[in-house]
């Protein structure tokens, strides 16, 4: 069984995308589908304003990259910010099994819902990941409140 | 306020999106995203097996190609298809208003939860709906299976 050290390495991952995402402009939100071994299968992160693509959220793009699987039983959704309606949909659909959270201080999305419906949630409650969100919804509210669906 | 007629002519949009994908030997699930005036924002179908992408859901696709919105206040998200919670995740997350289902026999998603989260829900119970996901089932078992993450 993973433990703590298993998920902040995870979470590396994640952070990583993070980081390159708000390089490049875009929202600082990034996630890894992790398999059942501990390998990264696939790895992203948000796109809205690289792509012009609003589906490209940091988990629906980890799931992306990982391409078609048979089974997603025992993978691990690692992601920096709580997970929307949207990809907590996607956790749910797939079977993924557990999700580990960066942190949900800065946005609270389907981890309770999840969590009601069998998924393993572990919240880290990681500092970098807040810093990152937070610097982001000052600097950039209409971007962020778009890419969660809120009306300005 | 739109009516029955208008449901099936934004459910047309979706049926030609099914009916393409079929033709490229992809899982025929099409939809279609509306605006509040009855215009077609974004239309796309099921793009698993002809991107290799499994988040490309018809819903995502139509999603994806309607591009970045500021806001989805009176937008109808029209299906072949009843959504799966990866779908109704989008749905409720963006604030869609409303769901057009061609029919729900076949497969059931999150259209109940969506009805109780205050997106209206119409299902039309189309009968070339059933027939075209009544013959891929039959005809691709595992492929089905596959993109609603049921282990074989």
């Amino acid at each position: 069984m993973p433990g703590t050290e298993d998920y902040r390495t995870w979470l590396g991952v994640a952070l990583e995308e993070a980081r390159a995402g708000r390089a490049e402009g875009g929202v600082p939100i990034g996630a890894a589908l992790i398999g059942p071994g501990g390998e990264v299968l696939g790895r992203g992160h948000n796109r809205r304003v690289q792509d012009g693509d609003p589906s490209a959220h940091g988990e629906t793009a980890a799931f992306r990259d990982a391409g078609r699987q048979r089974s997603y039983a025992g993978t691990t959704m690692v992601t920096t910010l709580a997970p929307c309606w949207y990809c907590s949909g996607l956790v749910r659909q797939f079977g993924i099994s557990r999700v580990v959270v960066g942190e949900k201080r800065t946005f609270s999305g389907g981890q309770d819902w999840l969590a009601e419906n069998g998924v393993e949630v572990v919240v880290l409650d990681d500092e970098e990941c807040v810093r990152m969100m937070t610097g982001f919804i000052a600097a950039e509210p209409a971007l962020w409140n778009e890419d969660i669906g809120e009306d300005g």
